[in-house]
């Protein structure tokens, strides 16, 4: 069967373009065509047609770092210093209820959130991702799923080896899922060793395409206690580690000095933007313009709920362009489109899927977002890139597809159940206020 | 008649505290009682009663500054420098367009997206005051208007004598409006010479009162460029002239010092906040939590629409609290009870209306807006203040009154017709666009 998407505005990230009355057509899953309306109808007389006539049509957004899980802590204990709120609350709530039932919750709730502001595609990092692997499969999204990695036990397991092998136990059966992707996540230079470093870098090397995901740099203070401890950066430990290539998502990347952005830039390291999580936990304001300025690929993330309060990329990728013109005295830095292609494509080649989604183009995945700005809130329209970031927010999305296949309908999600979500949400939030 | 508003939460403001199943009760558009649901049924048994079970009722949001007409301007040139923004864009257009017709229409959008995203009371300063005053009483909103003045000509007035005799000619018509109050807006210290500041703090000292409102500070160019031409900085010669007092409200502030914040203090001098405008513009970050610590009364506001491109007092306030906690180190900083003070009962102190508005009091005017915190987005909910600016967002707003009356029912518009309002936006944008 072939579909055309009609819309007032295409904007496909490759190329780097606004095409007004275009449509994309799609077959079975797969973008066969993006190209005027009009010619479209004519090429493929007997394919169907839906007219999106005051809206923009671009790629599925790809949330490149979250903890979907998390979002039952949504708001658990905000306006609270970093340390009371990690100590007296987050990690003593993982402690009691870490589960497969919590991140089966969790994760659905993160799903519908997600799908219904424009995201099709997240990257995780969190415990039981065989069973987040399956609630992503139930809502019919894509995937990068990592299992943390860390030194100390959770309820999930009791050292890093461990951690390792259960990542690794999941491996096969995410390869039988197109929309699946592994990665092993390690948490973080500060608690993760030397070895356990060595030990993934040697499984990442054998094993082709293999991602790593780890928090770098998200604290002022992450350098100096490394200097303390191994009398050099965190960078510069995974350096000789031969943690920094093509492979790793650095993730916040909020401290870094120009010769680490030089660093990251020679090795292919990739970075996520977490830049409500950053200002939220007072960690600071990521040098993205400096990073992009220097060949960096750095893609935006939400974080978890727990830090962010929501999984929002639209609000999100706002605030990434906000805060660069903001901080660099330059009211032209990172502009719209460019905005885009972090929110889309760059995310995209982050988790090396950019052969599949990432920006419209034929043979990718039909994974795209429609957004009405004919609203009261983007009226007039002048300049549909700046309009996504400046005037819309999610509730102007209304129509999201995942390989061709419509999981948000005119504002309602086609494969989940809002109000049983929302009813398991409270029940669990119910037992963590308890903690 | 007796209305009872029973609600999940009620956050009055003053105290500021959140109260669980509380009830406003109002009469004739006034507050006569907060208090708890149950107690409410038993004293006023003959009242209606509308219930808004998983929802937060909070004052009405004050909008301390925005330039409402140019809502017309939504993102007519974004990503452009400042200078060429202003000179090749904005000014060519209001050169072309300003006149009562244009300030009728983009005031009207203005007003329905601000009720819309619950703001029922904003401060504006534009041209064609008594035209804007018109569209605010049809809107049932309330407001501060001033005409702008300045020394150059624009189709509005000649010359600064022409716009002051404007504003005062309005002054007796907006005295028969409570809702209404007039402003003496002039633009900015590089815009407004010594003699108009002395006239407009004789007038304002003749007329009780009378408030002031003037861009300061907003960029770090102006402090430099005053030391330039008058030898001081701007805000020493506005106190040298006589302007620094309670009936000031000085707009930005980005680029203070500390003795100048110590000044403000002293001198009862009000300060709108406008994060988004200051960070799309390039301009910087506000010292806000400088300013709060040392005793400055400090409101927020949207800004126009040409730099926003929203007025959205909700993403605002998120901002403005985000960005407390990322520059300070603070995670404490600006928590979310704090931040809904500076959106309700601060900017009812710069406007002094504090006796009416800014928090839910016996006797004040029910001007309110009630937040479903039971949608997915917003699941689950452990403390709706943070909710408000972390998780929730304009589409979560279902009510909203000012004085009693209901402007906005279930997410509808009982005033205003959108459909009219967007294709009249449209129109003007066509013209807009070809400047």
């Amino acid at each position: 069967m072939t579909e055309i998407l009609s819309a007032r505005w295409v904007i496909p990230v490759e190329p780097l373009a606004v095409l007004e009355y275009h449509a994309v057509v799609m077959e079975h899953g797969r973008i066969v065509a993006v190209l005027p309306t009009i010619v479209a109808r004519q090429q493929y007389p007997r394919a169907t047609e839906t007219a999106l006539t005051e809206h923009v049509l671009i790629p599925g957004l790809i949330n490149l770092h979250t903890h979907a899980a998390m979002t039952l802590m949504r708001g658990l204990a905000d306006d609270t210093p970093l340390m009371t709120w990690l100590h007296n609350h987050i990690w003593p709530v993982e402690t009691k209820h870490l589960s497969e039932a919590y991140v089966h919750a969790g994760t659905e709730l993160a799903c519908a959130e997600m799908l219904r502001s424009g995201t099709t595609c997240f990257a995780d990092m969190y415990f039981y991702q065989d069973e987040a692997a399956k609630v992503v499969r139930a809502a019919g999204m894509r995937a990068a799923l990592g299992g943390a990695i860390l030194e100390f036990p959770t309820p999930y397991a009791a050292d890093a080896d461990a951690y390792i092998a259960r990542a690794l136990a999941s491996r096969d059966e995410f390869a039988q899922n197109p929309k699946l992707k592994l990665m092993l996540t390690p948490h973080a230079p500060y608690t993760v060793s030397d070895e356990t470093f060595q030990k993934l870098v040697m499984i990442a090397n054998e094993m082709d395409d293999l991602l790593l995901m780890c928090h770098i740099h998200e604290t002022a203070g992450e350098p100096p206690e490394s200097m303390k401890l191994y009398n050099m950066r965190p960078i510069e430990r995974l350096e000789k580690l031969g943690v920094l290539g093509p492979n790793l998502i650095a993730v916040h990347c909020v401290h870094l000095e120009a010769d680490e952005i030089k660093l990251f830039s020679e090795r292919g390291v990739h970075v996520a933007h977490c830049p409500v999580s950053n200002l939220k936990l007072a960690s600071g304001i990521a040098p993205v313009k400096a990073m992009l300025d220097a060949g960096v690929n750095v893609g935006i993330g939400t974080d978890g709920c727990a830090s962010n309060n929501r999984l929002d990329m639209f609000a999100e990728t706002r605030l990434a362009t906000l805060l660069q013109k903001g901080v660099s005295g330059d009211a032209a830095a990172l502009p719209a489109l460019q905005a885009l292609q972090m929110a889309t494509i760059n995310g995209a080649r982050a988790l090396q899927w950019d052969n599949l989604i990432g920006s419209l183009c034929p043979g990718k995945a039909a994974d795209m977002v429609a957004v009405n700005l004919g609203e009261l809130e983007t009226a007039p329209c002048y300049d549909p890139a700046s309009h996504l970031w400046h005037a819309a927010s999610r509730e102007h999305i209304t129509h999201v597809w995942v390989d061709g296949e419509l999981l948000l309908d005119k504002g309602n999600l086609t494969r989940m159940d809002v109000k049983a979500i929302r009813a398991n949400a409270a029940t669990w939030g119910e037992r963590f206020r308890q903690h």
